[in-house]
């Protein structure tokens, strides 16, 4: 079939919208019509070709939502007209890290996936007779897709899919870290580096769970406001305060229970994890660091008790708990909504780009 | 009154025996006849002068174990005649991190303990009428001490001395490691780097848990007799092999559950935490490092789910836990009797840090 798609051709080029040609599912694989897709700083990530394994030409995206079309041999976990969430991270429950009941971060076809490629080594994608790589094994750029069985969520088709498709990646991201990585307790003291999507995200987590005090952490000023919209209770200035370590120890009475960066800075991720309680506090690497980079502490800071952790899609699994977070969102929990702050036409997607390198977007959605 | 005693009249100097004064318990304190006491790394640490914080003259010693002789105003949770370990991390059972469930780090007394003094800001030390400091809150270098009630735990009548003050720091802080910090469940495939005193202490802790694959890291081939004497299952000296952290994830069959550094040694805290199993390998530190060093690993290794933690005194609740070890050992589902390699009168006490230094002894004790 021919399907319309935004093609990244070449690293730091703007998307081609051009029709390619989709082969159908496998086995196992499964036609997904994608309704809409937001577009996330990893995409720009790769566009911006910083991501030193990115491939092209490829069909970015991967924080989309649509409508199974089509299912190939084998499938039995979704059928056609299941709406679905498409996940760069699967859940094959078969792996032995899906098995371990200690991670989200199944291994059954990272291999291919890194590589561009479906589970079987080949991709669907081609566009005049050559072949285009997949994306994070979902390439929601493409009004068509296809992906497979083990990595679509099925989710309740009254959930709006212009907002249902932030769940497929910054929404999980930042309320997973809350929920399934810290698991963060009624009453604890939090503080939230960065206040971009997924620092709202978090924000917005710890309120669900009921945190006490949820102190966000930003450079931008004007970053406060969308803070304290989705519950943020404090709000501090590093550039305002002599040490901000000091100061969040001394405003958190001894220091946070839980931290989470959100803003992939290195330095960031120190205070962050500086700021943590002596004891217990346990702080949170959500951000994605330049590559080459490394975090540093003196080890005392771990020894007197603080722990360093990290989250990779809010250590959710995909098909299992991806669903519970689109319900929590339809039952008024957690808010979508107003993080959209552009909805726009497959053909403007370069606009999204635009927004989101200018700082001026949360969220940029793209509608089929 | 007068008590025999081994004084650090400054560092880097040896210590001296004389005949100090000791004055009596005060409210809430306890007069203990110390029976036996080990000879710890850390009071050679500060008799070395590494410790800016050490304080001269002092008497040293923190892993002892004796009887309570006398009991000052208020003290209800001993009696006279109760056998006990002093506590260099005491559990008042009242302050914000007791009462957190989170951490065995009691603070009530912290800053007092530091600067070598009861939690009434004096010394009940003294020599030719000048103030001697103690030491970690225990001074268990002098046959008789004065410990705050909370810093002591109450043992069983019937452990032999001269090995249950080996649970006052060295199995405690090894096999709580296991129990408390990581909390390893059987089964589990863990490496330990560094086979010294704690080194096999966390070996044995994990052998008593149930875990399957017990990997020792030393440079010192001779060490692995001793790793294997108390279950270690894999022996790895570093010199031998061309990457040691390829080579343990190898091992391990894709990295370990969890991994202990008993080294102190920053280089071999990346290690450990990168020889952990993606998604959920938990990496504990526990040796102490020098001044000014720090650790540092690549973000990347933590958003993939690994986890760096430290751990102190085996994160045990002093007067709750250490008890318990004891029991561990007279039942023994834990050995100390052959760790325990020299036994030494006080006048000899020099001899003990002779021998650690030489790296000739797992644990001396002095007897009294």
């Amino acid at each position: 079939m021919k399907t319309r798609a935004a093609v990244a051709f070449e690293a730091k080029r703007p998307l081609e919208i051009v029709e390619v040609d989709l082969e159908g599912p496998r086995a196992g694989e499964v036609l997904v019509e994608i309704k809409a897709t937001g577009v996330c700083h990893t995409d720009a990530y790769t566009l911006d070709g910083l991501d030193s394994e990115g491939i092209f030409p490829s069909i970015l995206g991967h924080e989309g939502a649509g409508v199974v079309v089509e299912v190939g041999p084998g499938v039995t976990s979704v059928a056609v007209g299941d709406h679905v969430i498409p996940l760069y991270t699967p859940e094959c429950r078969q792996c032995k890290s899906c098995l371990s009941r200690k991670t989200n971060l199944c291994t059954a076809i990272r291999g291919t996936q890194g590589k561009g490629l479906m589970p079987d080594g080949t991709s669907r994608f081609s566009y005049k007779g050559q072949p285009i790589a997949h994306y994070m094994g979902c390439s929601t750029f493409s009004n068509y897709t296809v992906l497979p069985e083990i990595a679509v969520a099925k989710i309740r088709r009254d959930a709006p899919f212009d907002k249902a498709c932030y769940v497929g990646c910054g929404v999980t991201t930042g309320v997973g870290a809350v929920v399934n990585t810290a698991k963060v307790e009624p009453g604890a003291n939090c503080v939230v580096f960065g206040l971009g999507g997924i620092g709202l995200n978090v924000i917005q987590g710890l309120k669900m769970v009921g945190a006490d005090m949820i102190v966000g952490v930003d450079i931008n000023p004007s970053k406060e406001e969308w803070g304290r919209r989705f519950g943020m209770t404090h709000f501090v200035d590093p550039r305002g305060v002599d040490d901000v370590v000091a100061h969040l120890v001394e405003l958190t009475g001894g220091g946070a229970d839980y931290t989470f960066d959100c803003t992939g800075n290195t330095a960031v991720m120190r205070q962050a994890l500086e700021a943590c309680h002596r004891g217990w506090g346990e702080s949170v690497i959500i951000g994605v660091a330049e590559a080459g980079r490394e975090i540093s502490t003196r080890p005392f800071q771990l020894v007197t008790g603080r722990v360093w952790r990290g989250s990779a899609f809010g250590g959710a699994r995909g098909r299992t708990d991806t669903p519970k977070i689109v319900d929590w969102y339809m039952d008024g929990k957690i808010e979508i909504d107003p993080m959209i702050t552009h909805t726009l036409p497959l053909e403007r997607i370069n606009e999204a780009f635009d927004l989101m390198h200018a700082g001026e977007s949360i969220r940029s959605v793209i509608v089929y």
